[in-house]
């Protein structure tokens, strides 16, 4: 895989957008585009929740936004006329990335307000990252190479978000669907940088730590030794990379992509693991669309360790699609929100036997 | 309030039905319905879900279902036609529990299978508690007594399951809407008792007792505290309870009901507090109705402490309506689900501002 091109640019508003390509390209004609040139005080605060210990991010002036796009226009496709610019320009660039135009945490955070709870700013950084110029051109159904190209750009803006002074854990991720709340279909992720190590990776950190002191490797390193000599749930077995249905499966239809041997985060792959990576992730999206012949919705998160590394960490993709069946979704309620404890209607060996008999095989030259 | 009379009944097919009310009632003629007389062997099991550390729980037998239902019939009405049994019998009762006939946990799960990872029969229960007999009338909607008297029963089969060997926690709630994922609209809770404390309750434990060890009383307790001294977000203050939007809200429009004084649990109410409190919960039910005047989903959990008590815990209900706007749902996405870190456009005095301008005085008499 051919290291990627890239160009940083700077919006009229201030925000940072560079572009990516496998290929040299020109730089665009005209400067980096906005949809309005006002400069928005990105100020997010923090509060502690303290019957939960943790915090919540609040950023009021979304709602305050003077922009109203027109409910067909695409931000995120290139600009075609200059009179409406949208988020990118026209070019060959591949891949793009940049900062979000309403951030819930910001590098330019400051004097969060007094509460009756502690506060503090939400320092940090809210990226968009956008797939492609194809507004119809899904991840899961982009060239192999392509998708490598992506896990590159993610992998190098997490290695530069995670070396700012004060970002504890970067997480890059993609909603996929109006089912997951999604409004603009162009096919684009996002980057979230955290001043603090969230509690979801908080309680990974620690239960990797533990089990890496007990057991010398960490606990996904484990299951996926486990996971490929089972064989039962496994939908892709590549030189270095394996896509699964987890035995702890906490959705119908949830899969996860995984580097073979363990690897802390994305910019650590080298070139053989991150191309087999990207036919694992790319098995498992189109499995996923397959399956009913649709698009299927999606909450794609890629763990990597916290900053600074964390013993036993091994990083993958946790995909989690909605649905429970072709007709219904699976909502979290009243287990899954206010207990934490996921019930399941379905086992993870007959949905990922329903996937493995999805071939794909065709779409993977 | 006068205590509840309660008349205890087996179903043909082995499940329990306890019916509840204020005042004496006749028992049923006929023997305690159910929709088909078919045993279920209820049988769930635990996985250990080893990167996060906590369990989840399979009940497979869910997707074999005999009984489907016709779309418009209602399972939670009385029977009115023997022919056509519902789960309720006809007759004088105000409120019904019953065991859910599809438990994700259950008193006689065994033997569960082998795994990759650990496994463990889903030993519990999950009860089904019908707030009333007509399918139209919210639980928010209902007399003060009747509210009352909810909080009763749930406070009585808290007591019942907590004490019951192998249970760890107890957590009643209520979905309510199409939003939430819920397909009954009669109203109704549900119990669940879990052989371990979940995540999100274990979490909770570990903080406050944290909290009262260094400060002598519960985070709540100094929250509420705290509140009432502020007022900004306050919605309700009587003599024993109060109804408030949390400074720490991660739901637009989320309200907290609590007793003003620390209580560890329903059943440990008094007479003059739980009246209190059912009007702080009426409060807040019908200012999330009358806000948008139309019946409002959400999520209401409330938590009391594990078993055998937890320093520092105050009980409380945490109501979380989906919405964020009159048109617009929150939906948990990337940074929610796999961080857990919630993001909030909506600052919590300004929803507090909308709800105490929403003036139910009239409906509380």
């Amino acid at each position: 895989m051919p290291a990627a091109f890239s160009l940083r640019l700077r919006k009229t508003d201030g925000r940072a957008l560079t572009l990516y390509a496998r290929a040299p390209f020109e730089a665009p004609a005209t400067p980096a585009p906005s949809p309005s040139s006002e400069v928005i005080d990105a100020n997010p605060h923090l509060r502690w929740h303290p019957l939960r210990g943790e915090w919540v991010t609040y950023a009021a002036y979304r709602q305050h936004r003077t922009f109203l796009p027109p409910p067909e226009w695409n931000p995120l496709a290139p600009t075609r006329d200059p009179a409406r610019p949208t988020e990118l320009p026209a070019g060959d660039w591949e891949v793009a990335v940049f900062d979000n135009r309403y951030p819930s945490l910001a590098a330019g955070a400051h004097d969060a307000p007094v509460s009756i709870v502690p506060t503090a700013p939400a320092t940090g950084a809210c990226e968009v990252v956008v797939f492609g110029q194809d507004p119809l051109e899904a991840l899961g159904a982009m060239p192999l190479a392509r998708i490598g190209l992506v896990l590159q750009v993610l992998g190098e803006r997490c290695r530069e978000l995670a070396a700012r002074p004060g970002i504890a854990w970067v997480l890059p991720f993609e909603n996929r669907g109006a089912e997951v709340g999604v409004t603009l279909h162009h096919p684009h992720g996002q980057i979230y940088a955290y001043p603090v190590v969230p509690p979801v990776a908080a309680r990974m950190a620690a239960v990797a730590r533990e089990h890496a002191l007990r057991h010398g490797r960490g606990p996904l390193t484990d299951l996926i030794g486990r996971e490929l000599a089972d064989g039962a749930r496994l939908l892709y077995r590549g030189p270095h990379a394996l896509a699964f249905v987890p035995a702890c499966a906490r959705y119908p239809y949830e899969i996860w992509v995984a580097p073979i041997e363990p690897v802390a985060s994305l910019e650590s792959l080298d070139d053989a693991q991150r191309e087999d990576l990207a036919r694992a992730l790319k098995t498992a999206l189109r499995k996923l669309d397959r399956l009913w012949d649709r698009p299927s919705p999606y909450l794609m998160a890629w763990y990597a360790a916290p900053s600074g590394g964390s013993p036993g960490w091994h990083l993958h993709a946790q995909i989690w699609p909605p649905h429970r069946s072709r007709d219904r979704l699976k909502y979290l309620a009243g287990t899954e929100l206010a207990a934490g404890l996921f019930a399941m209607d379905a086992l993870p060996e007959d949905s990922a036997r329903a996937l493995q008999a999805v071939d794909v095989s065709a779409e993977l030259a």
